[in-house]
């Protein structure tokens, strides 16, 4: 059991995790930090967190885990603001949706070596909100966190930060820092980019409001991912620039092997791509329900 | 009230159409014709149509209206196995997604100058799923059907597809049968190669099986059409050729730009464009729901 949590970014995820802690009763307090004092006000108010603060140094103190659920840019900074400051045994992990930047951040900062606490860390859930009013317990209620676990981080920490996320209710994998940034770049990075790209090219089209006016349920389905934070989304862009921009392009090779199909009106061709996509796709789906 | 109504086709879109008018109590007699006489028994069984026939000239005989939805690659032979055999003022209109190329296959049989009683349309509503069990009486409910009336078209018959589709619970629009091709291939058939392209890209992947594993709700939300039945979007590609290759080529200069500023490291020009996609996007959902 965790006896005191700080959160330093109390939103969506920073948020859903207290929720789902406290509901568990897995944690005794939860201390907010963040740099709006509005929203963590708010978060007192709807009893996320017990307390907060706005400086990282005293939010820190005296807890045995800390979470930073920050854009990725903001990494580094805070990393630097509780160096000194934690407990000796403290637990720091994150949910940054890559992983090479956020160890690249600590090392930056903790240059005598990472603390043994230190356990990066991603779950796989989050929807296009953002903000604290949107946290939910139930949010990792059958999802995944992946933790990368370093060379430096003590087994302990890691059990601590595995119970932790079993507790809010999420199944834990392990794999290491690169495997997951290339992964995450096609199962998610990779999409947000699709979806943002679509929604861009159609506003810029004359006919832009009659195309929204008619977009029906697939397009909402389909850009949804395109409501998200944009500034998470342009820190996720310039962490995981090297596995992102692999995968973008490789995508664009595939689509324009696509185009060309349509071009050459190769209707054997197209069918047989739809077809693996569908078979895919359904299976995907099964797996998922059962 | 339509007297006897032929649908040609009675799949998801065909099938909802008969129930939601046999619902609202707006058809006496819905007949029934498709290629597999299971499927046919099936939806006199579920009380989707009264009778059926597999022939085409058969089923059409005796009706006031009858609509076409099958993939578009079959319309022209639909076409061809109902002439000689209509009503003399038997009204015919057709559920295909684009419309240049019904009219073109139109044409091709009717070469003595098309009907007056027929009139293209389009109701965009659907889902990844098909097949009569798919099939529900709300599927119009609050969405839009496009009619293309060609000069040919009588006013009645306008009137007349216009008044079946709004006791189905559709808003109906009308516009030129090229416009509608342009706007269809942005809002729907780009969405459909982006979706079936990313499928196709990740099941490519070495990791393919973890990258599924891995792959989360947006991932589910985005992939959905993916789903949709292959034979009918190969049909779309190559009825909407023309449109669909010129937004799938800005579309790809789009991404490329998107590309160049992820491998520029441009965090000010991504965040612009995701700020001008998510607020574009998030008035589309308000003026969905409002």
């Amino acid at each position: 059991m965790i006896q005191q949590l700080t959160i330093i970014g109390v939103g969506l995820i920073g948020g859903s995790l207290a929720r789902a802690l406290k509901q568990a009763g897995y944690c005794q307090a939860v201390v907010g930090c963040g740099r709006t004092e509005a929203e963590l006000k708010r978060a007192v108010e709807l009893g996320v967190v017990d307390r907060y603060s706005t400086d990282i140094a005293e939010a820190v103190q005296g807890s045995d885990v800390v979470l930073l659920a920050v854009p990725l840019g903001a990494m580094e900074s805070c990393f630097r603001a509780m160096q000194g400051h934690l407990n000796a045994d403290a637990v720091i992990t994150d949910a940054g949706s890559s992983k090479a930047s956020v160890v690249a951040a600590a090392e930056a900062v903790f240059v005598e070596g990472l603390p043994a606490g230190f356990v990066p860390g991603h779950p796989i859930a989050g929807n296009e909100q953002s903000g604290v009013e949107a946290s939910f317990a139930e949010l990792y209620q059958g999802r995944r966190v992946i933790l990368t676990p370093l060379e430096s981080s003590s087994s302990a920490a890691v059990e601590t930060v595995r119970a932790m996320w079993q507790q809010a209710g999420a199944t834990v994998d392990e794999m290491a820092v690169d495997h997951h940034d290339e992964v995450l770049a096609a199962t998610s990075h990779l999409p947000h980019m699709l979806a943002y790209g679509l929604v861009d090219t159609l506003v810029s089209m004359d006919e832009s409001e009659e195309i929204f006016r008619l977009a029906a349920g697939g397009f909402r389905d389909f850009t949804r991912i395109a409501s998200s934070d944009p500034v998470v989304w342009r820190d996720i862009c310039l962490a995981n620039r090297t596995a992102l921009l692999a995968i973008m392009e490789r995508y664009q090779a595939d689509l324009e092997k696509l185009t060309q199909l349509v071009r050459d009106a190769d209707g054997d061709a197209l069918g047989e791509i739809f077809q693996r996509a569908k078979s895919a796709r359904d299976r995907f789906v099964d797996q998922l329900e059962n």
